[in-house]
């Protein structure tokens, strides 16, 4: 299978190779199919093309790398380990899949420095890719100058018949051909084997062609396991194509150089076995111990850092002559990659008094967000093609199309899914970029993988959800979340936020732009109809998650506590529970995850235990209310799906209506 | 625009339009551009080429129709009230949109007979119709003779640029060209307008490229809007390749007729408005009222009506001639369409006692799959690409592949989304089939809005989900479900249960089984890792929902409360306070949903409000748990991401251990 006398190169392949058997073999698991066939053109790629900075992972003009095909990492370790990065040692490779380890069972940006995006859930790289392609291009049409270029590398994946199977990936890639951006390059890992055996049992479509669909550039390197030639031209040949992201679809034989169990699904996903390792070292010629690089390797391999200590110079000497010739520009980008906003910019945001006229949330949303826009230039997103329902168009940019990437208004067409995963990417570029995706609360169940990406990977994207309840109306059950808060709130470190007046929608940005800084995603739910301005509602209150904004003299006999659109029905059912002799306090509670953030003291001043008698308002399920009402308490909820009728019928005929909160807070009074 | 005397064809197509238009313009909402375009399509389909009985909208062998771009419905709806069935009368039609119409803003299955499946979530109709077809192939590979032939329809589908868009939609084609489903025939409105506007913006990709490269039979009408012949002819090819999926672009203009806003986004969403009625109606030459539709158009339209009478009697004598010569054959067919059972089917369930050996509960569903397999022959399914992982192989039947329709176990590819919409699909059917789909329980995420739409539209789907928490291990917090247990409680009308044991395993499918055939999908989580059997688990106790297991003389000082891996921990957890001198009960909780559906009486006897100390123990979010726990319980849970490490050490880590549920009683009891 190889020459008795292996090459440089040969040697630095299969160094690849067992680093992946041998890790996997120790932890008992792991995937070592992929990165025994896919380890030519990774090592072609990082070899001869990928321009990093082992030193400097986060170098900010660096190639980006995503394995999109995660369950491979090993793939991803062991060329992190030998091209010299300080994040992946031998030690660390012997820890694969291992408690604590810096070399978890997918890769997990937020575990290892040089790995740019968390994968293993199929398909969301090459999405994600898509994203960081977008703001590159983005980034380079905002601050390059034609005498003068600080932002130009590419976007590279791997990426697997799992990935190309994914709807995620169909859409996203869909949307990057029509961009065209041509600084995307992926390597399609075409080795016919999923989990289910050959991708002749479910995967027979012409993938290239598909491809060509799409407006890609698509190239076919036929001997994947040993041409690397053919990777090498096929590599060039993409870069040179730029107006067109490229499809390079590599053929290879996955756990290349198994001679039981290549090309067979039993290499996919599990530990070759000790006897078959040693068949494979046979088969190979690979006569090292577990664990055991070639000096040869190391030393070649290495120069990866002289390399990126290089490029990084260049760039640092291309970026000090830019700051000479367009120091203004150069002091934005520098604020850009440190992550600071500008100074002041909270004070765009609006406030509002119970005198302003009712309006829809999601209209307020429109009104900040187009406030913000010109003071935060790094705000860049839009809607799965509800531009203007989610009302998320930024007025003092364009579009972001093909060749006029400086705009920031991104249609990103009917694609939910892709959507969250570009906006991910975006995030993750680690540019400072603010990215924001919309469409209808419903549809965050097409997206959620994304979304919970986001929150686990620490993407900080702004999600911005319209027609967050039975009020949507018209549209009927399939367009009417009554269980999507909840769902949501469920996430780990996801904030979401149910904003209840304009001072809401305001206080729900400042925390969306802040959490974004602090890389951490938030979602915000936004109505479709009008609600009035309500007495004591505050930016500062929406901060804390929930607060008091109606009170009374002593404690309270019961507490109302109500989110968005149901907090004033809240209000107006206290002034008559007021009228009638009743201690009432309404709490409006945006946010769960912000008011759970908060010290125990603050809590009970707002939900203190003595008052056991409350009722929560909210159009949605009553799922997860038990922890706020208590035992004596009661939801006004909807429990059920919703109904094809005016938004104003579906609330009131479903129980949201003053009436109903009254009759709930009376029995609950006894 | 059309001739001074219009044609009958004309004067049918343009009442389509109309009633769109005047309902639309009555209600205020809606979307009249789709119905205006795509007339032409939507007559000559129902006009010439499909066969139903408005009388008899369930009759078994009628070609099925979706119109997955549902947003659309009005033409739904126009066709059913013009082709006689009784569901949509004039008077529905005037109610468009409103409390209680049979016309809501979407096609409702559960609302309208004759609509076959919600739509409305763009994307989902077309891989529904993939659902659709694959049951019709399967019942006619299963049942069809070669002189006798009792399965035998088409179903056609219409869809948008929008569906287009979705992955959803591209992971179910290219299955189905996978699967060279023949008999599937979707007509692409290409009116090249989306929301957004012109799809120019986001979506210029070769459509008909793209389902080539699927392995689909595409063709193209040019002119969609009065070219009644070509859409005729495509049809007609369409069904001559009985090998591919056919796809029939058909260009058309939204909104045609409307001077001013045809070919626009204006017209895809609201209502024309008054001014724009009139324009409209002279400009297509109609002078009619609001929803008043020519006799003759009536006459013909209603031809349909005679037409269906004499499909459906052709199909009984040809039923009635099968029956004769094959009578077991034929008496199961009824059983099929009954929705009944094999008596006695249930008694296939395995019990276990304590002695026996530890097993994963994804094994127990293997096994338990397998005896139900011979007995109930409806049951179809597979994995979406986890086949060896779920353990979903029926040992009984073979691949269900491309000429091999008759066997049942599918291979979905990486395409939970489009899983899940395609088991919607065989589920409404409505023949009596029982699909089930698996994936990794945090896959989930990918293909929600499939499993909310089984809830929602009452498709008798089992969605078997495996993986179920942390203890899954290395793969790490990508792969780990920790909020996904409550997100999918919080969906109204889907069961979820998540099995202690063996006998628990076979309570789940009982229960699944059971609510399939009651047209309610049920989602189980199973472990990946060895649980042991433990006492006082039963399948009754299941259907319960919640039962003690484990108990006390006299009133419990305090209960735990597990679900699935994590009761034996409250088990020996309950031995070691017990021996402590305390007074334990242990609850299992296998589904929520089931245990609020019992009675008060029973709830009390299993957590009666007395005992206010309890503490729950489930590898997942805490949140939802303060219903069963109070105020002065805890929780054993995370409500973090998980991390990469064997299974039984995340467990330990995250706090699953008898320690430390005891050590959380202990605090609890104070």
């Amino acid at each position: 299978m190889v020459a008795a006398t292996q090459s440089l190169e040969e040697l630095c392949i299969n160094s690849i190779r067992f680093l992946a058997v041998d890790a996997v073999e120790k932890a008992k698991s792991g995937h070592p199919g992929l990165p025994m066939g896919a380890a030519p053109m990774a090592y072609v790629l990082w070899d001869k093309f990928m321009r990093f900075n082992p030193k400097n992972p986060k170098w900010f003009n660096r190639d980006r790398f995503i394995l999109s095909a995660g369950h491979g990492c090993m793939l991803q370790y062991a060329l992190l380990y030998l091209t010299g990065y300080d994040s992946v040692t031998i030690e660390d490779i012997k820890q694969f899949r291992q408690w604590g380890s810096k070399t978890p069972g997918h890769p997990e940006n937020f575990e290892t420095e040089g790995v740019e995006v968390t994968t293993g859930p199929l398909g969301q790289g090459i999405a994600n890719g898509v994203g960081l392609a977008l703001a590159e291009a983005h980034l380079a049409a905002t601050f390059n100058k034609p005498d003068a270029t600080i932002v130009d590398h590419y976007t590279y994946v791997i990426l697997g018949d799992g990935c190309n199977m994914e709807g995620v990936a169909s859409e996203a890639c869909s949307a990057a051909g029509h961009w065209g951006l041509g600084k995307l390059i992926a390597l399609y890992d075409d080795n016919h084997i999923s989990i289910d055996g050959s991708t002749d049992v479910a995967f027979t479509e012409d993938v290239s062609k598909r491809f060509e669909a799409y407006g890609w550039h698509v190239l076919h390197v036929e001997n994947g396991n040993t041409d690397l030639d053919g990777i090498a031209k096929a590599i060039e040949e993409a870069k040179k194509v730029t107006d067109k992201p490229s499809m390079i679809k590599v053929t290879t034989t996955i756990g290349y150089g198994s001679p039981n169990k290549q090309n067979t699904a039993g290499v996919h996903g599990a530990a070759l076995g000790p006897d078959e390792v040693a068949l494979t070292r046979h088969n190979l010629g690979w006569d090292h111990e577990p664990f055991v690089v070639p000096q040869d390797v190391l030393s070649h391999m290495n120069k990866a850092i002289e390399r990126g200590a290089n490029y990084e110079e260049e760039w640092n000497k291309a970026f000090e002559t830019y700051k000479a010739k367009y120091p203004a520009e150069a002091a934005e980008f520098e604020r850009y990659l440190s992550g600071q906003l500008r100074e002041g910019w909270e004070k765009e945001l609006p406030t509002f008094t119970p005198d302003d006229a009712a309006n829809a949330t999601r209209k307020h949303s429109a009104a900040i967000l187009n406030k913000l826009a010109p003071v935060i230039p790094e705000l860049i997103g839009g809607s799965a093609d509800l531009t203007h329902s989610n009302l998320t168009e930024l007025k003092v940019s364009g579009d972001f199309q093909k060749g006029q990437y400086g705009n920031r208004n991104v249609h990103f067409g009917v694609r939910e899914h892709g959507m969250g995963a570009i906006c991910n990417g975006m995030a993750l570029h680690g540019s400072g970029l603010i990215p924001y995706g919309a469409t209808f609360l419903i549809f965050t169940d097409y997206m959620r993988a994304s979304i919970r990406l986001s929150a686990l990977s620490q993407a900080g994207v702004i999600w911005v959800m319209t027609h967050d309840s039975i009020g949507q109306g018209e549209d009927g059950p399939t367009h009417q979340p009554v269980e999507v808060l909840a769902s949501l709130r469920a996430i780990p470190n996801l904030t979401v936020i149910r904003p209840a007046d304009g001072n809401e929608c305001s206080g729900a940005y400042k925390i969306a732009i802040e959490k974004a800084k602090q890389n951490a995603p938030t979602l915000m739910a936004f109505t479709r109809q009008n609600v009035p301005n309500l007495p004591g509602t505050s930016i500062e209150g929406v901060t804390k998650g929930a607060y008091t904004i109606v009170d009374c003299d002593g404690t309270p006999d019961i507490i109302l506590i109500g989110t968005g659109s149901e907090v004033s029905l809240c209000v107006t059912a206290a002034e008559k529970l007021t009228a009638e002799g009743k201690k009432v306090r309404v709490v409006s509670m945006p946010s769960w995850e912000l008011f759970e953030a908060q010290d125990e003291a603050y809590k009970e001043s707002v939900l203190p235990k003595a008052v056991t008698k409350r009722v929560s308002v909210e159009a949605g399920v009553s799922f997860g209310w038990a922890k706020y009402v208590g035992t004596e308490g009661d939801t006004v909820s909807i429990d059920t799906f919703g109904a094809s009728a005016p938004g104003a019928t579906c609330m009131e005929k479903f129980g949201f209506s003053v009436d109903n909160v009254l009759a709930k807070a009376k029995a609950v009074l006894g």
